[in-house]
Parts: structure tokens; sequence; C-alpha cells
């Protein structure tokens, strides 16, 4: 019985010392030596090379390692076994906190002061907005959702939250399914992303979309995207066209359809798009690591296992 | 009986205009024309000139149009009467904001990030710490500081205080006095500072007590300040000296010894210094000209005033 630490961008070596240190009861392989395909009984995966887990046949369960689990569906020949993803407190609490930084750079102007600060230019709003003034819309209500909505109530913004099947959430206005996107998407002057990337998601931030946000905004410059889900989610043509004809205002970008961002992107150099390399929210390879050790000692006791994903959701 | 606007920095046609519109049976005059001084019953101040409000001998209180009021004891000659402040909760929600910005800023780095955009670098912080993991230490207790702990403490830092006087605010780690700063101090890898500018916390913000701060930090460059209380807290020679020590790692700072801050100030293009044109928190020139109007009509009722001052304190 093993382990297949299976793995593209990451330092798999890295990875299978943590696992090692976690498990030193259990073998751990890698796809870059020959191996013992009926041994495997687990695989835990980042961005796998498609097809790399077919013909494992002891396979008994797959790991994501991280939150979002589409780089597994990317693969056409992903073994039909039960997944797992991460579920981590303290990748939730990150993503807040970049949720909540860029809705107030945003809201207080922050780069427009930057720029005044480099011109040597001391210049102040005086019909700067409060926070209670400002709508924010997020798009997905699953744990980061709830957590970023929760935060941004408390720091006195106008929140409000969609979710593709109806939620109920005390003390937050909601909206789902495609019949209530419009209403929410006409009170919304900062569209946050926190969807997970689905075949129904994927591309979603378009500019008929854009065009769809508040009108009447009180956000200086117009309505703004912050992404912080999969670059998938995101026409990236269309944000820098929506930029132009003035449906967006300003883009906060931490994900792109090809990462890294290819630097004859122009989103690099837009002066109203911010650009982070994807690191909105990551967790501790320690913690990742922790958590999948402890689902395996959990199905070696004939437990259940936990954070499943629906296959038919995606997510 | 009447009620003298004086003020320099701001326009005070427009303020005459507000407190007329809002107490139109009251005799508005201005130290820019001739008006009878025993008819003076009271004065609404912002940097009122040394001495003006000297030889009125009906006067019943004066109202500083702003939460802070050093710029009434500015003036040797300031009228032995009531004094009151504004107090507005719009203005503490806006000053939380900025507090909360600029911590998060720094704990996720953004001006790194920035640079890093601009130069189109794809590389993120492997090591970035969580909120958690970093020490906030507010200087003041007053409502600006209690807000700004409370919202620091949901988005997850590690926050404490400190005041002159010891205080017991629920949940909130506290210090006090001389023997509680040491303590405070070291413990903190984010100084913000929202004291009141008095005799006492002149030029307190110096390199004395920078080089007391956190040296076991995990803030990414260093220990941090934040100053939106007022520029005569902070020696800015100290700042910049402290920066080039290695004793501060960054400076956020709406207000100076000096403002507009000169343009041939250093602090301007310091890569490791923020400046934003002393617009952390502004009260609507409304609200304002509605809580002083409010006031007088609380007093021509025989009704007592709020929001005093205490001269002896000297907030």
């Amino acid at each position: 019985m093993s382990l297949l630490v299976a793995m593209t961008v990451w330092h798999v070596e890295d990875w299978r010392a943590r696992f090692q240190a976690l498990l030193p009861e259990l073998p751990i392989v890698t796809l870059d030596e020959p191996f013992d395909r009926r041994a495997v009984h687990y695989v835990a995966s980042w961005k796998h090379p498609e097809g790399s887990l077919a013909g494992l046949p002891n396979l008994a369960a797959i790991f994501s390692l991280g939150a979002g689990v589409d780089h597994l569906f990317a693969d056409s020949r992903l073994p039909a076994v039960p997944l797992a993803r991460i579920v981590d407190p303290d990748l939730t609490f990150r993503m807040s906190e970049y949720v909540v930084l860029h809705c107030l750079m945003l809201l207080r102007q922050q780069r427009r002061y930057a720029r005044q600060q480099d011109a040597g230019l001391w210049e102040d709003d005086r019909h700067q907005p409060a926070a209670r003034e400002i709508r924010v819309g997020i798009l997905g209500l699953g744990e980061l959702g709830q957590d970023a909505a929760r935060k941004l109530k408390v720091i006195g913004f106008d929140v409000a939250g969609w979710s593709r099947s109806p939620k109920t959430i005390p003390g937050l206005a909601t909206f789902s399914g495609e019949e209530g996107l419009d209403q929410f998407l006409a009170r919304t002057d900062i569209l946050v992303c926190l969807l997970p990337l689905t075949p129904e998601t994927r591309g979603m931030l378009n500019r008929a979309m854009f065009a769809r946000l508040a009108r009447d905004g009180r956000l200086p410059g117009g309505p703004a995207l912050i992404n912080a889900g999969r670059g998938g989610l995101q026409v990236e043509a269309d944000i820098l066209a929506a930029l132009e004809a003035g449906e967006l205002g300003s883009a906060v970008l931490d994900v792109f359809e090809t990462e890294p961002l290819p630097s004859d992107s122009p989103l690099w150099r837009h002066p109203a798009v911010t650009v982070t390399p994807h690191n909105a929210a990551m967790s501790a390879p320690e913690t990742i690591a922790a958590q999948v050790a402890q689902q395996i000692r959990r199905l070696e006791a004939g437990e259940p296992l936990q954070n499943l994903v629906d296959p038919a959701r995606g997510y």
C-alpha cells in the first residue's frame, strides 16, 4: 500500500518529505520514478498530468492539495473514486483578508493616493463615500463567501451574496439562480467572485455581466470586479473592453486564464487593474499535508472520508 | 445674540451658509467683517487665528468643528468658557476603515505586490503570515481606538491597546501608563496611533519609542507605525532615522508636523513611507454643522452641553 504524490507546478520532493514525516509507515511514490501501480491506495494531487492516475486498480481516494478541485476534473481520465478537498479555516481567513483589503483599497481610493504620493500631490476627495454607501456583492456563498461577507459587514459595507441554489444566511441579503442574478448585479458596486470553477461558471465574468452592475453607484471610478476564485471564471478580453467602455471602473485580479500571467498581457500595465500572483489565500503546506495524513488515517481506521467533492456539481 | 464662525484653512462662507440654513433665526458673523463683539454668544472654530476669540464678553460656548481640539488649546488667549467637540460615529467608522486598510496593506505586503506589478513580476511570498500572527497595538482607547480594535480583531489580528489611565474593555488586552508602555510596545508589530495631541503626547512617537517595538515580530520588513492622530505626536526626523536604522520597517502617515506636507519633505519619496493627505477620517460638513446647531438649540432650551472637552486633560 502506498501514497502517490502526483503534481506539476509544485515541488514534488518537498511534498514527499512532508508526507513521509507524517506517515512514516506508508511508502510514498512519485511519477518521476518507477512504482508498483497496484500498490497505490491513495493519491495526493495538485494539477497531476492528464491520464497519470489511470490504471491504479486499488485506488481508494484522491486528495486535492487545495480547496479548488477544478484541476482534478480537467483530467478526462480521472479515476471514479472518492475525491476529497482541503477545507482549511486558515485559508478562509486569508481569503477574507484579501477581499477586505481590496474592497477597502477601492473604497478609499488607495491607488489614487499612491499616485498622488508619487507626484508629491496633497489633495483629498471631499466627496469620499463611507463604507455603508458602497454595495459589495459576493458571488459564491460557500465558506469563503460567508466569511468575507461577515467581515465586510463589520467594516460597514452594504453586503449581499449570490449563490446558484437559494441560501438563507442570518443578517445577509441573499439572491440565487439566474432569476436572482439581475437584481443582485443591479445593486452591486464591488463584485467579489469566490465561485468554484465548473462547466457552468466558466467564463461567467464576462462583458454581459459587467454591463448589469449598478450604474447609479457611489464607488469612485465606477463598478469594480475582484476575482479571487479561478482564472477560468473570467474573460480577460471582456474585462479590458469593459474597462475601456466604462462598464467597469477597475478590476482586482488574483487569478488569470493563464498563470503565471503572460508578460505580454495588457492587464499588467493597465492603470485600473491590480494584479496579484494568485496568492490571495494559500494554505500552509504543513496544514495541507497534515489534513491529508489525517484523512488517510481515518480511512485506515474505517472512518468515512471528510470534505468530499460532489462530481456532479464539480465542487 | 450671534454665532461667530472663526476659521483658517477652511472656506468660511461655505460654513456660514450651512449654519444659516440650520439656524435661520441666528445672525452668523465672521472675522472677515465688522461685528458686534458683545452679541457673540457662540463660536464655531476650526483653527481660528490666535487671540481672535478674546474680548467676547458674552461668550457662552466654543464648538470645535472636529473631533480634535488641539487647535483650540494652541491659542494662549482662548476664553475660559465651555468647549465642545464633534463626536461623530461616521468619523469613527471612517477612521477604522483607514486603520484596517493600512494594517491589511502592511500584512499582505500590498506595496511589494504593486511594485512587482509595475515590474511585471509574478512572485509570491511562501512565508506570508496570517493576521493572527501579527500583533497590532493601538495607542489611545477612546471611541476611535476601541472601534478600530474591535474591527481588527474580527479580521483576525492579535490586538492590544494602551491608554494613559487604565481601561477595561471586554475581549481586548489593555495596558496603561508609563509602566504598561514597555510591555505593550514589546508585543507590538504594528503601532497604530489614535491619541489626542496634548502637551503630554506631543512628540511621543519618537525614536526611543520605535526602538521598544517587537524585535521578534513576524511582520515582513519589521515593525510598522500608522499615525492617524495628529502630526504633532510624531518626530519626523526620528521616523526617518528609525527607518534608516531598521528599527521601523515602514510608516503610514496621514498627519504631519506641517500640513500640507512640504514638497521638500523626504517622507514623500521614501519607499517605506505611505503618505495620505490627512484624510483618514473627516466628518461631512453637513454632519458637523448639524451637531453644532443641535448643541446651540440645547443650550437655548436650558439643556447641558454635550461632548464637553476637559481643559485639564486637553481633550
